[in-house]
């Protein structure tokens, strides 16, 4: 079964937007046993969409087209797949009643123009949008189906999810289904995962095991896929081998994320959390309280740029910066025990140093980060350099800090 | 000239990772003045490369393709595009001899694999790699060009800078450049921008200007394109339209921060900013502080989530709490005053919201925000609903925290 994506959007062509879409419908994909095989970007005009649109259909059991179903009028792509297939356009009255209620509801006017967005084609599955108007299509075509997904994000995603996966494990189920796993490690290099991992799996690799490796900025994902009868079993102990070989370096599976790994685990036990932050600059609170439910276990968190935040907030003493400058153990330690008493939280994390471009000296060069985590039983703090740009070291830093406050608390 | 893009990767189609190659490389061309009419992402195998590369190559000036040159088994472009274009390879000795230095320097041993970089189609013009092993490679087409590039972002980007744009200069100069200018509104939906603008712009929609919008959060990007003679004093013209038109709802231009905006005007006047979050938990400090240099003027961030965290760090009055509820004006308006005066700040903001997925009760449903924004004139609240899921909640709720603040000191 061959299954192609196009992207249609001239602000992708500019260079004016991320093509975010391609890695998450492609995931998606993959995760539910279907494989892409083509992907293409083209511009916001009727002539390219239809040409694109023809030939993937010509070629292709399940072709994906986002954007260009939106009211404006560089929104042309449920007309010209309709013109293509040669369907009227007819108007969904359920679809037609959701934007004007939408509308009331926000005391929005509605203009005209935005109720060309309930014209359908005839004979096409009308999938709802319960985050904005446009409603998503799915089109039967000689090949198999062709389904037209809005171009938001926070609209494309829960349809997909939602309509798009159950109709296709209806109409097109994947012929050969792949089971694969996620296994999430992070503090290894690609390079040694690989050496640590592949002599324990010579036999699965003959029998058909498949590793992949995705390094990011301090991790490494491990990816094991497998296909046909046996390929559960097959993955099973593939993961098993893995797990004794890197053992606490995995963190996670699939697409778990540290900030939800540590909420679940200080929920579940009744625990709380304070954090400080100087370097991250409020990125390590961002994370932990996407978590729904994350308030909890986290009760506050500090960005501290300046000294005397540092100073008047959380406790740490003057003669401290004075003597070993705020990127040093002694501060990053007052941070994460000024927290964890300032709030009577069970844990408290810390993080101080340089994120750059400017501020490296020879004893502290660029991307020097002193992390704290203070615990019932004392606190601990790791130094660490990651000499990189300012957003990647705000990540890495965020991640090292969360993982010292995993391997405390998941033994 | 038509200009077309091939990625080359299996990992791209299987989403596990995201294609920054076609965003990085359509924003290089466009500002270079060429616009790309197309992007595939195409698999590993020789029969992918080969097909697509043979398809674009017969209908564009230029083709640019990503990937494959490097010395593994799945690394086959260089090979496949020798056949295709029919030419031998033939053993490069300036590259052969960086190779063999750049291994030799690092005392790292020499697979003789790793040679089969050195082999260029016979005629090609070899594009040096500073900062890895494979060459790029720029070979005539019937029509104009084909330049193959390494896939590490690392290699690729300073070759296409360094070696890559000043080839295209010299031998493909942009025919009929275009002019894209890029407006950044914030607060009015799609539809509204489109009919505030269009009437006025009929005379230069008419001349060849063309207006593309890009919806987000709560936000919409007006793209103004116009290409030929005249095309910089049409967009000029047309810009200067749109301003009147839409006044202060826009930020920023082409791809402006609001939180750059910020940090630059606090900067240029010497004045400071404090934040006080609650149900952004952290994504405001984490904006502001991803400016380069905010640390001059940004002195603070507190994440609040627990009642006692509001009363401990920024004197929130238990009885507002109470009377009042964390979500409301009373609250909001004493975590932003308090935030500016712990810090000695000019400025504060502050957000209290039902962030959700839980929370919402029938006076206050879910996505209910109050905001204040404290100056040294006094403290303004501002109330809004954003209905949305958690992540979309607090970056809506962010930006519209940051253009409270740009009201208030950009004028």
């Amino acid at each position: 079964m061959r299954v192609e994506l196009i992207n249609t959007g001239s602000e992708l062509l500019l260079g004016s937007v991320l093509n975010t879409h391609h890695h998450w419908l492609a995931q998606q994909l993959t995760h539910l046993g279907y494989t892409l095989a083509h992907q293409q970007t083209v511009p916001d005009t009727g002539e390219a969409i239809q040409a694109a649109a023809a030939e993937a259909i010509a070629r292709a059991e399940l072709v994906i087209i986002t954007g260009g179903l939106g009211p404006t009028g560089d929104d042309l792509t449920r007309q010209r797949i309709a013109e293509l297939l040669d369907l009227p356009l007819e108007e969904h009255a359920e679809t037609r009643d959701r934007i004007t209620a939408h509308f009331k509801n926000r005391n929005r006017p509605l203009h005209k123009t935005i109720l060309v967005q309930a014209q359908v084609p005839a004979g096409a599955t009308v999938l709802r949008n319960d985050h904005g108007t446009a409603p998503g299509l799915a089109l039967p075509t000689p090949r198999g189906w062709l389904i037209l997904l809005p171009g938001p994000p926070r609209e494309l995603r829960p349809m997909f999810t939602q309509a798009v996966a159950p109709l296709l494990a209806e109409k097109l189920p994947p012929e050969n289904p792949i089971t694969t796993r996620t296994l999430k490690t992070i503090g290894i290099g690609e390079t040694t995962v690989e050496q640590r991992i592949t002599p324990a799996l010579t036999e699965w690799i003959a029998a058909g095991l498949e590793i992949g490796y995705c390094a990011r900025a301090g991790e490494v994902d491990v990816r094991l896929t497998a296909s046909g009868e046996g390929a559960a079993e097959c993955i099973a102990q593939a993961e098993a081998i893995v797990r004794e070989k890197l053992g606490p370096q995995i963190y996670g599976v699939e697409d778990e994320q540290l900030e939800e790994i540590l909420i679940r685990k200080l929920t579940a036990s009744g625990q709380t959390l304070a954090v400080a932050e100087s370097c991250t600059g409020g990125l390590l609170a961002h994370r932990l309280t996407n978590v729904p439910g994350a308030s909890a276990v986290f009760l506050a968190g500090h960005c501290m740029y300046s000294n005397a935040a540092k100073q008047n907030t959380l406790g740490v003493q003057p003669e401290t910066l004075a003597e070993h400058g705020a990127v040093s153990e002694a501060v990053a330690r007052q941070m994460a025990e000024g927290a964890r008493a300032k709030h009577s939280a069970d844990y408290a994390l810390a993080t101080t140093g340089i994120a750059g471009p400017d501020g490296g000296t020879p004893e502290k060069p660029l991307g020097t980060v002193f992390i704290a985590c203070a615990t019932p039983e004392g606190t601990e703090v790791a130094s660490a350099c990651f000499a990189t740009d300012r957003e990647t070291f705000k990540q890495m830093v965020v991640q090292q800090a969360m993982n010292h406050l995993r391997l405390k608390i998941c033994k």
